[in-house]
């Protein structure tokens, strides 16, 4: 089986509210080093299958159609082997 | 500057509604072979320090004061050098 580790972030170039909200959050806690913060998704997928191939184009398929907003986000992944 | 790369996950024993949507929907979609589909977060914070032990563990009472909750969630960060 195969486990697909997919990060899904804001494109640099997109303004991010909710990293911006926690940054203040984190300003008024006293944490006054922190300089920006960026909110993004991790997603994992655990596959019946161990073709390192087929399972990374059907990721890419996932990610395009489902995951990942094409106009705002950008995603990457990395495949590993599990036994659950 | 330090970047922290902070992963929030579910715990194993914690149901994840999300994570059953999108195995039901790539069900649907034709995508057969996904067994568990798994939601969670990813921060990266950028701090104005390159001191590693003090934001290790700025970054750890971050975690556990406002992007982690204790009771469902669990967290892992790692720490990298960046520019900007």
């Amino acid at each position: 089986m195969l486990k697909a580790k997919i990060f899904v972030e804001l494109k640099p170039s997109v303004l991010d509210p909710q990293g911006k909200a926690v940054t203040n959050s984190l300003h008024n806690l006293g944490f006054e080093d922190v300089s920006q913060t960026r909110i993004g998704k991790y997603i994992e997928i655990v596959f019946d299958s161990s073709d390192h191939e087929a399972v990374s184009a059907e990721v890419t398929k996932i990610c395009d159609s489902l995951l990942a907003n094409p106009n705002t986000e950008t995603y990457r992944f990395e495949l590993v082997e599990t036994k659950s």
